[in-house]
């Protein structure tokens, strides 16, 4: 997983390259996020500067670099859509579970999910429904590149990403801190968040067709998997992710 | 969008590129899709013999080519996740608007969403919702690709996959098979789905970033967003279609 994508060119030592309009925008606006370069095509910086309420040329928190779309190309791949915009910046620091749990809201954790994009999304998702935290497996999660947070769309910024050694050993620390653990996987009842009323939730999602690993499974509290009428085993697991935050954050319905 | 990508061979004139496991098997057990070739690694070979339930060396309904990873990295990418699986086939025939709709279920309106992942996993949740079918608009669309495929995980071999020329003409013609048109965007009310109880709904999603263009958005019976707690303004098209088909396909929570 550490290895860099074929026909990239590397970082500089411990930096990575976002880019895209809102990753770079919601970058430039986090405090904590330590920034080195920043790159704009004439329309990105336009576009940028209305995000962040300045005028062209002056108060940008770093020099703007006028750059030719192809030479960013050349900096963060041919395939990624960065629309004019790339920054060079630090990784964030990771909270430790105690600062993380500070803020409400139900936790996401990811055993095995690889796919940057995936996690990126899930990030986005978690700060859409008031989610407080994603945590990854450590060896089998993506690194935090420029792919994860174009996906995320701003929320790696915003959204904690922590990273478990030992997911099992994670999961019996949530309990620990007063956390009800559903694994989401087919075969058990169908996730229905008014149940969990008063309760705070970590929600467990597993590998893209491997589903929970066994040891993950036995250590939740219960599983429950999505309600799904159709011919589908399974959703994208970014998707089945969103699914599952709207159910937990959704208010019964009245019919009248 | 009809330009295959860089560093990639072309299929054979009218042929495409399937890959990955779920996609393999799925366009082989399809008595529409016409098959040309299948290149198998052996643990794929193994893999889909057990989903088709055949044994090895028999009864595949295209002879199985015997295939190191490295040649399928260059037939369909080095960056595709191929399991060891790749199938050559022809794209299938497009269903007519009154043949889709043949079937009950919502159907989805993609208005300009470009990237052939969201794509694919939209036809992915819209199999797993009871969906009917997916249109997208012609110009702005993928096509049908191996990315699509693989991200559709057989979808694309079981949920119709329409393509308008012209989408507001499309949308009329839905209102006329009796179909009730939802944009779904931000600035509306709630999404409710019990509130459709009755109708057949056709729900109309935007781009990424842009939302839905006036015109399409004129043209809906009504507008409505998702019920999002959280800081984000929006989700990932392909998040954002599972939760409102998620939506429309709950029932009635009853709290006691």
């Amino acid at each position: 997983m550490r290895s860099r994508p074929p026909g990239r060119p590397a970082a500089p030592a411990g930096g990575i390259w976002l880019y895209g309009l809102h990753a770079v925008a919601a970058a430039l606006r986090n405090p904590q996020r330590r920034l080195r370069r920043l790159l704009l095509s004439e329309e990105a910086e336009v576009a940028i500067a209305v995000r962040l309420g300045i005028d062209r040329g002056s108060a940008w928190p770093v020099p703007v670099e006028r750059t030719e779309r192809a030479r960013l190309d050349a900096l963060v791949g041919r395939d990624a859509v960065h629309q004019g915009a790339g920054l060079l910046a630090d990784p964030l620091a990771t909270p430790s579970l105690e600062q993380a749990l500070s803020k409400p809201g139900p936790v996401l954790v990811l055993d095995q999910v690889s796919d940057p994009r995936n996690v990126g999304a899930i990030l986005r998702s978690a700060a859409a429904f008031g989610g407080s935290a994603v945590i990854v497996q450590d060896r089998h999660a993506p690194e935090e590149t420029g792919a994860l947070a174009k996906a995320a769309s701003g929320a790696l910024e915003t959204m904690p990403l922590l990273r478990a050694v030992n997911l099992s050993r994670t999961l019996v620390a949530l309990k620990a801190a007063g956390l009800w653990i559903v694994g989401l996987d087919a075969g058990g009842a169908a996730l229905v968040g008014a149940s969990f009323t008063g309760r705070r939730v970590a929600l467990v999602l597993g590998a893209e067709g491997e589903g929970l690993r066994r040891l993950t499974r036995e250590t939740c509290d219960e599983v429950a998997g999505l309600f799904m009428p159709g011919t589908m085993e399974s959703l994208n697991v970014s998707n089945a992710a969103a699914v599952a935050l709207y159910e937990l954050s959704r208010r019964p319905v009245q019919i009248t």
